[in-house]
C-alpha cells in the first residue's frame, strides 16, 4: 500500500506513558499555514475540559496544531482540568512558535481522574521532532483505546486534472452514540475551502455518518470531529457561491461514511454489523426514534448476538419507541430480503428457517416500514455480547 | 409460615404444556361476586391481544375470573391473536357459568408465535377443579418465566378491630421498564372499595412502585397490573368521599413497593440492587430523565457489575440526559454516604478506597444532586452482567 499523505499535514505519535508503558498515547498534528478547520463537539453537558478549550480556540483563530492524548479523558475535572488542557496547549505553542489559541487539545480515556499533564508536556518535544507527512497510520494507531484496529480512510479525486486528496481517521468502540460528532475523528484534505463551506460540509457529513451510529447509546464526554482543508492543492473545488465540486463532495461523503462504519465494525465485543433502516415515517425524527429504540434495545441486541430470529423483540422495541397513534396493523419488518412481519403480524410466508438464515449472517439488515409517510433514516449498530460486558467491566483494571 | 389467603379470592395453577412439559403454566383466579377490580396496561403500541381484550372486558363489567398463561405472549399475532384470547375467555365462561366479559386474559412469553389455544382450553377444567383459597403460592409460581423465584407480598391491617388483608404477586425479570404497569402483577384485598377509589389507588401506587423500576429499558408488550377488592371484610376502609384509611393505604403502598423491588432483586443476571436517587431537580420529569439515563446506561451497569468505582461514567450519563442548561459545576454525586463528585468534579476527600468500599456492596445507592430545584425521584435497577447476556441470548433455545 502506498503511504498515505495529505499535502499540508504532518503527524507524529509518541509514547508518553500517560496510563500504560510502551503504548503510543500522544499524537501531534501540524497543519500548514493557510489551513482552515471546522469542528463539531459533543453535546454531553459534562463535556471534557479539552472540548471546552478546543471549541474556544477554534472560534478564535485558524488552528495550526492538534494535540491528542489517550489514557485520560480530562473530563469531570473542573477548573484544574481547564488549566491542564491550557498547559498542554501552551507547551506545544512554545515548542512550535505559535499562539496558544492555534493549538487544539483532545483527550480520551478514563473520566474523572486528573490529567497527568507533566507526562504530556514531557512528550511534546519528541512529538515535534517526529512530525512527518507520512505518519497517518501511526497517528491513527496513536489515538486508539479499546479499539482493536485503526480506522483510516482516504480518497483521491481528480478535478480539472488536479488530484485532490481526502484522508481521515477516527477512534471509538464504546460509549458510542455520537451527538453532533464522534469520539475522535479527524478528516483532512489538501483542497482549498472557505471556513463557511467547511462548516457546512462537516455538519452535513456528520449527520449522515457519525450521527447515525450507536454502540450502547452512551454519548461520550469527549466526542470531537474535525475537518481541515490545507489549501495545498491548486484544484478549484469550491466556486464563488460556496458550491463544491460533486466529485469532491462524494469522496468526502465516502470517507465520513466509511469511518463511521469502521467504528461500528470495531464496536466493543461486536460479532454482528447491523443496519437498521426505518422507512415510511412522517418525518426524520420519528424514523430516528424507532431506529434508535431498536438499535439500543438490550433484548434486540442479545437476540442478534445469539443469531436468534426472535423478531418479537423488534416489534416490542418499535412499540415502545413512543410514536403517536402508531397503527400497528400496517407495520412491516424484513430481515434482509425476508419479510417477517406484514401488516403487524407474522408474514404468511415466514418460516423459522428463513429467519434463521438471515440471523446467521454477520451483516444483518433490519428494515422497518412504518407505512405512514415518506421519510427514511438508516442507522448502524452492533450486538450485545459477553465481550461487551467483559470489556466494560474490565476497562479500568 | 401461615398459608396466605384473601377472603373472596380462589386460585389454581396447572400444567398445560404450552411450551414446556412439567411446568405450571396456566393460572386461574376466581373473584367472589361483588368484587371490584382496577387495571393498568402497557403503553407499548404493540400491545398483546390479551391486553386489548382485558382492557375491553374490564371497561364493560366487573371481572370474576383472571386467566394467565406463560410460554407465549400472544403479541404480534394480529386478528388471530384476538380470536385466540377470546376463545380462552369463552372456555372459562362456559366452564364457570359467567359471561365472557367477566373473564380477563393475560399472557407472557415469546412474542410473535400463535397462541397454542387448544392446550389452554384443555387445561381449564382442571384449573376450575383445583380452585382453592390457599393457592396464592402456587399461583405466584405459575406465572414465572425467567424469574428465579416467586414474588409474593402480603400485609394485614386492623381497622376498628377488623382485620383487612392485602396480598399480591408479580412476575418479571427482563424486558422490564414498565410504563403504567408491570409485566404481570395482581394485588388483592378483602376490603370493600369503590371502582373509582380502586382506580385512583392503583394509579397512585403503580407510579410509586412498578413505574419506578427498570432492568433494561425494554417495555413489555404484555405489562398488566390489577388491583382487586373482594369486599369480603366488613371493615370500613373507605369513607363516603372516597378517602381511605391511612393504615390501609400504607399497607397497600408497602405491598406494591415490595413487589416492585422483588422484581429488581430477581432481575435477569442481576448481581447488584441499585437505587438511583435524583434530588434537586426543577420538576419530577427531569429527575426521572437523569435517573433513567443513569439506570439504563450500559457503561454504568457494567461498571456496577464489575464493582468498579468508575464514577466518570455516572457523570457521562447525567451529561447526556438532555437537561436544558444544566450547570455541571453545581452537580453532586454520592455513592452511599461517600461524596464522589462535589461541584462537578472529584470531591476533595474522595479516595479510590472509599469508592471501592461502596461498590463492593450488593446494595448500592447512587445519589445525584442536580442542585437546581426541590424535586426528588427514586428509581430501582440492576447491573448488566454476563448472565443477563446469557439469559437473553438463550431464552428461546
Amino acid at each position: 500500500m502506498k503511504t498515505l499523505s495529505v499535502p499540508g499535514v504532518r503527524l507524529a505519535a509518541v509514547e508518553s506513558g500517560i496510563r500504560y508503558a510502551n503504548r503510543l498515547d500522544l499524537v501531534l498534528i501540524e497543519l500548514a499555514e493557510g489551513s482552515e478547520s471546522a469542528g463539531v463537539f459533543t453535546l454531553n453537558a459534562f463535556c471534557a475540559a479539552p472540548v471546552t478549550i478546543a471549541r474556544r480556540h477554534l472560534n478564535a483563530v485558524s488552528p495550526r496544531y492538534f494535540l491528542i492524548n489517550t489514557g485520560n479523558a480530562n473530563a469531570g475535572t473542573g477548573e484544574a482540568g481547564i488549566r491542564d488542557a491550557l498547559a498542554s496547549c501552551d507547551a506545544v505553542a512554545r515548542e512550535c512558535g505559535v499562539a496558544i489559541e492555534q493549538v487544539l487539545p483532545f483527550s480520551t480515556g478514563v473520566i474523572g481522574e486528573p490529567l497527568p499533564v507533566a507526562k504530556i508536556i514531557a512528550g511534546i518535544p519528541a512529538a515535534c521532532e517526529a512530525l512527518n507527512a507520512e505518519s497517518f497510520d501511526a497517528a491513527s494507531r496513536g489515538i486508539m483505546t479499546t479499539d482493536t484496529r485503526p480506522k483510516l480512510v482516504s480518497r483521491q479525486v481528480s478535478i480539472d486534472g488536479e488530484i485532490v486528496t481526502i484522508a481521515g481517521f477516527a477512534k471509538g468502540a464504546g460509549m458510542i452514540k455520537p451527538n453532533m460528532a464522534t469520539m475522535l475523528s479527524y478528516v483532512f484534505t489538501d483542497a482549498e475551502l472557505s471556513k463557511a463551506t467547511l462548516d457546512r460540509l462537516l455538519r452535513e457529513q456528520v449527520n449522515k455518518s457519525f450521527n447515525r451510529i450507536t454502540v450502547d447509546g452512551d454519548t461520550s464526554t469527549n466526542d470531537c470531529c474535525l475537518l481541515t482543508a490545507t489549501a495545498a492543492s491548486s484544484a478549484r473545488v469550491e466556486d464563488d457561491e460556496g458550491t463544491c465540486d460533486p466529485l469532491f463532495e462524494q469522496g468526502l461523503a465516502e470517507v465520513f461514511r466509511e469511518l463511521a462504519i469502521a467504528v461500528i465494525r470495531d464496536a466493543e465485543g461486536a460479532t454482528k454489523f447491523v443496519t437498521v433502516e426505518v422507512s415510511g415515517g412522517k418525518d426524520s425524527e420519528e424514523c430516528l426514534k424507532v431506529g434508535y429504540t431498536v438499535a439500543e434495545s438490550p433484548l434486540v441486541k442479545t437476540a442478534l448476538f445469539a443469531s436468534d430470529p426472535n423478531w418479537g423483540r423488534i416489534l416490542m422495541a418499535i412499540g415502545r419507541a413512543g410514536l403517536d397513534d402508531l397503527d400497528i396493523d400496517t407495520v412491516g419488518v424484513k430481515l434482509g430480503d425476508t419479510p417477517i412481519v406484514s401488516n403487524g403480524c407474522r408474514d404468511a410466508a415466514y418460516t423459522e428457517e428463513l429467519g434463521q438464515a438471515e440471523m446467521d449472517k454477520t451483516d444483518i439488515v433490519i428494515a422497518i416500514d412504518l407505512a405512514r409517510g415518506n421519510h427514511t433514516e438508516t442507522l448502524f449498530t452492533s450486538d450485545l455480547s459477553h465481550d461487551y460486558v467483559s470489556i466494560n467491566a474490565d476497562y479500568r483494571s
